[in-house]
């Protein structure tokens, strides 16, 4: 177990559970870390450059994202309540320790991760991110999201380094926190808002992020629930990296984010990978996280595989509730 | 002057102006110094997103507008180059040294500079930026921006700190650079890019960033502008910053930026202090900047009052040709 840190107490101050101890002493810890790593990582890669290697996706791979990926192989594979790891790097559960001990903890878990979000947006320098969700017991496959992803953290490398930390534990409140990640990583990380929620109407501004938009020419619904937006004067904000979009929402308190699955468009997004920890966080900040194509909560499908993609609606409760009428009128 | 740095050799090299040595040798790296400066300023400035109430939030933010404009007049009133400045945070033209010292050198200019665009997102950590215009002598009022504007420096602060410096010297072609700002300043920044520019047709991913997209509600013909840019399948890339949204089309090879002035909407940027400077840089990339009131070349209309304000549509010629038809006609 790590040294104290003000995340960890003020996470056992207000989730005392016994059963989670150690993700809260060291699981957490040990992420906080890694962010504070990536972010040096990306501090200092100027010359950001392909690896010339194509991940399971075929996305081109850059060297941050090997290097990223590695940070967070290397720290979890020191703490011994991390029993399986998978990436959007390399989408395959393994056990995540280096050397196998034979025993496994009471506690353990396994973590699921995209070390480096929003690819097409770092070499213009503009805010990237890190997804991880943590998932009690074994394995994510064939789990019910919304009770087995127990906890879920977003790193957020921007002028400064940020990161959204969210526990929902059985039989206590989901807490949400906005962390200012520190340069040594969790021992001087500070905790910035205890209580991260998206606002009640009525709202002073509204945002919205229309993502996949080039799939509105040839969806006749997407594009008019567009123009709905724009003629009800809602503020645009969208970058195009998934973490700093819902982070935005997150942070002003409002705001719905669309990747709609049109026929001419694939889902894109990775369930595992990206959209179950955005949505036990969106959920837990008192927003919702829907798929687009039924309008079912993203957290109530289990997964059946690694690779599953799909769509995304998600932010401030009302706004999601009316893109879905929109979406499946 | 300051130790040699690869900018200044690199400078040096392409622009042997005898006539603008101290602009290489003295101006441009005490500004690149203040550029690593705030990039450090925003780094620990944690707090400006702990969340309240707007006031609170606003006086925060005024926190980090006024550390950046003290990194930047600090600097600057060290370098006997620079005669008057002026910002966007105190918009007169002053004397920007500490002690007259009675004597002007023969080669001096005038600063006009917004410390930090984009207060907007400062809050969710996106990038956000600072803005440099570079005149030659004692004042930017009622001088030709197309020929007195000799430099121009945008310091973008993401992940990493980088740099666009643009100079276009009488009797030289324009150098535009994308610089790896280093956590010293200019003497371990690396020059990324030794000649940035907007790429020419056939474009392969062509993107839009269309601001005050509010305003659109009540103009048909940006409605219908931007309807188009969806329909041809654009890219959108919109984060709200000046700033990342300009350097978003430099670092990508292509994009359009628009921000028209409607009967609903005021024209909200600043000539001297956003326009100016992004219009240089954009130009010496091979793009146009213009306004999209009368469509004329931002440039070619000298500045009556330090406070003007006027809309922009840049980047890539033939769009920015493309929006000038459309929204004129």
């Amino acid at each position: 177990m790590m040294a104290d840190s003000e995340l960890t107490r003020h996470l056992r101050s207000v989730l005392p559970s016994e059963a989670h101890k150690a993700l809260i002493s060291s699981v957490l810890p040990t992420l906080i870390d890694s962010i504070s790593d990536i972010s040096k990582i990306l501090k200092r890669s100027q010359h950001v450059s392909r690896a010339g290697s194509a991940n399971a996706f075929g996305d081109d791979q850059l060297n941050v994202d090997v290097l990223a990926e590695n940070s967070i192989r290397k720290a979890i594979s020191q703490c011994p309540f991390v029993v399986t790891a998978s990436s959007e790097e390399d989408p395959i559960e393994r056990s995540s320790q280096d050397i196998s001990t034979g025993s496994v903890p009471e506690e353990h878990y396994t973590i699921a991760f995209d070390p480096l979000d929003g690819s097409s947006i770092i070499a213009p320098n503009w805010t990237v991110g890190t997804i991880i969700g943590i998932w009690q017991g074994k394995t994510a496959l064939n789990q019910l999201p919304a009770t087995k992803q127990v906890a879920a953290v977003l790193g957020v490398y921007g002028p400064r380094t940020t990161a959204i930390v969210t526990l929902r534990l059985p039989g206590f409140d989901p807490v949400c926190l906005e962390l200012g990640v520190g340069e040594k990583g969790v021992e001087d990380t500070e905790i910035i808002r205890t209580a991260v929620r998206l606002v009640e109407p009525p709202f002073k501004t509204r945002y919205f992020a229309p993502a996949n938009l080039r799939s509105a020419a040839e969806d006749a619904k997407y594009m008019t629930l567009v123009s709905d937006f724009i003629q009800k004067k809602y503020t645009l904000r969208y970058s195009g990296g998934l973490v700093p979009d819902v982070v935005h929402a997150l942070v002003k308190g409002h705001g719905i984010y669309i990747s709609p699955v049109t026929a001419a468009s694939k889902a894109k997004l990775r369930r595992l990978y990206e959209l179950f920890p955005l949505a036990l966080i969106v959920e837990s900040a008192g927003g919702k996280a829907i798929n687009p194509a039924d309008g079912t909560n993203i957290l109530d499908t289990p997964l059946g595989d690694l690779n599953e993609t799909a769509g995304l609606v998600c932010g401030t409760a009302e706004e999601v509730d009316l893109v879905k009428k929109a979406l499946l009128a």
